[in-house]
């Protein structure tokens, strides 16, 4: 009781006795993006890959992602995760259609869905973002590596991909028709 | 504190103090589903909505919807809704696809996005389903109504639904084809 | 037989005589494009409508159209059409999917489909695409309007559409969820 | 001249002299479909793929494909060739949106697109499409095997494939979910 009616007002920000409360008790909605860069025909010639720690404490090439916030809209978190991961010059091209390529879902346990969260039931909106300004990673990634369509798929590249970041590359690859 | 550690085991289980808590603070991820039913060709012929009342008291024709639990699939989540607002012989067939057509951003401000819940942020994917069983609308429905395309979207139909269901229908219909 | 032997080469230039041989025996390839301009969010705000004579004799705010050529990729197709209709410096951004939101069906026949083209039975891959620099239309384009989505969709405008091109708007609007 | 004031009625059949006149100066329309068995919550379980001559004399593994016929709508050429190539007790289940998955661009020169007919530049609008009927293939085809999605993606089958049909069958694979 005391939880609810002495501490937080209505809002999004949840401390981490709220977060561990929810995170037990409901799926949490998250957005992921695949950053690209595109030629002048709209062919992806160009996927940015962040490398940061995962939430399995491995050390991962991975996916531009985060949390909806109460009250937020999908496409303002969608700005927001990519300002915050790839910095405030990256120009994201968010598309006009709201519809994700896909869904993710991932689950605590990773042989569920082959998508895995240990912290969490997450329900991830996956969308590909064009991105047409300056990159740099933030403090929260080592790095950011821009890989070709073919690259991206290579043995090397994937195997360096935790917790299902492999599979939403190649279905991000595939929703723009450039899987090999 | 005492909420936390005294009482729920982890589970989808909320009582109504829990269930107030999350609805402050976090958007909800729900599913709704368009029944239809179609030709041999995939033609829609007919649109199934139910009647029943809606989160702002008001009695509306409408979707089936309904949250998606800890731990559930999306897919279970749908059957879930279906066969408890169709009824068991409905005989829903899910999609190979797991892509919802669109997304829906209800808000407690009708005006944010034109959806409304006024007890939650609620993100809902969406999905138009083929039935091809016998449905009986549940205890929670007053009524299944089967109405053609163009019926569906007769100015008299639309204007019976509140909350944003009639933009959802319209959405439903252009993803089919069928709009007017 | 002297048409085969005697006279063009391998190639997309078809005469008179030969684009009404093809337009009697097989489905013509063609692309659609509804320009738009979005905001920072990807919010649409203004839908790009021609005004242009119709193949059926009528004057017509209609989409960006045309044929795919032997040998021309549906990318190449659309850059092509779009330059042609909205001027060199349009700089249309092309999405990195290849997949339309529509596919459009016309026929000689109004009553098939509800799209309509009397020359042709024509199969049309549908795509929104931004634009984000100066359009004018070209000499074939009598004008470009650019509308609120809220404007486009009045009856108005829908009424000042023939063969279809009003459904297909709507299709449009409804891919960007902005239908009202 | 003959051939085209003399002889056919208008009408989808092209003789030889003709077919080649056309394949040599427009893209031709077909549709590609990939047939699957899904569980009762739409989770594809089997893949079925045709084993038959290609275009370009190889064998291999292919889905369900045909030309779209002058007057026949997409929904029409997709039914007959799957009930050509399945039989008449396949029950295809057409899905109620007209939108494919994905584009192939198919051109004589295998470097263009990946996709690759010796005979012509074809464009196919690829859906995959629910079977729940029996099965068999028809004389155009020597065989058919149901794989689950996990064979169908191994590299033995996929190495089986010949003109871009492994690349197909990944977008098809990825547009489930499935893809590994």
């Amino acid at each position: 009781m005391s939880m609810i009616n002495e501490t937080e007002n209505r809002g999004s920000w949840l401390n981490d006795e709220q977060i561990e409360f929810v995170r037990d008790r409901l799926p949490i909605l998250y957005i992921d993006a695949i950053p690209v860069r595109v030629d002048e025909l709209g062919n992806v010639t160009q996927i940015g890959l962040l490398l940061r720690g995962m939430p399995d404490g491995s050390i991962s090439r991975a996916m531009v992602s985060g949390r909806v916030l109460y009250g937020e809209r999908i496409r303002g978190a969608l700005l927001r995760h990519l300002e915050k991961d790839l910095g405030a010059t990256a120009l994201p091209q968010l598309a006009p259609s709201p519809t994700p390529f896909t869904i993710v879902e991932y689950f605590p346990d990773p042989s569920v869905s082959g998508f895995h969260d240990p912290r969490q039931h997450a329900v991830s909106l996956a969308f590909v973002v064009v991105v047409k300004g300056d990159c740099r990673p933030s403090q929260n990634a080592l790095d950011l590596a821009w890989l070709s369509p073919q690259e991206s798929q290579s043995k090397k590249v994937l195997d360096e991909m935790t917790g299902g970041q492999a599979k939403l590359l190649k279905l991000a690859l595939a929703h723009m028709g450039v899987i090999e």
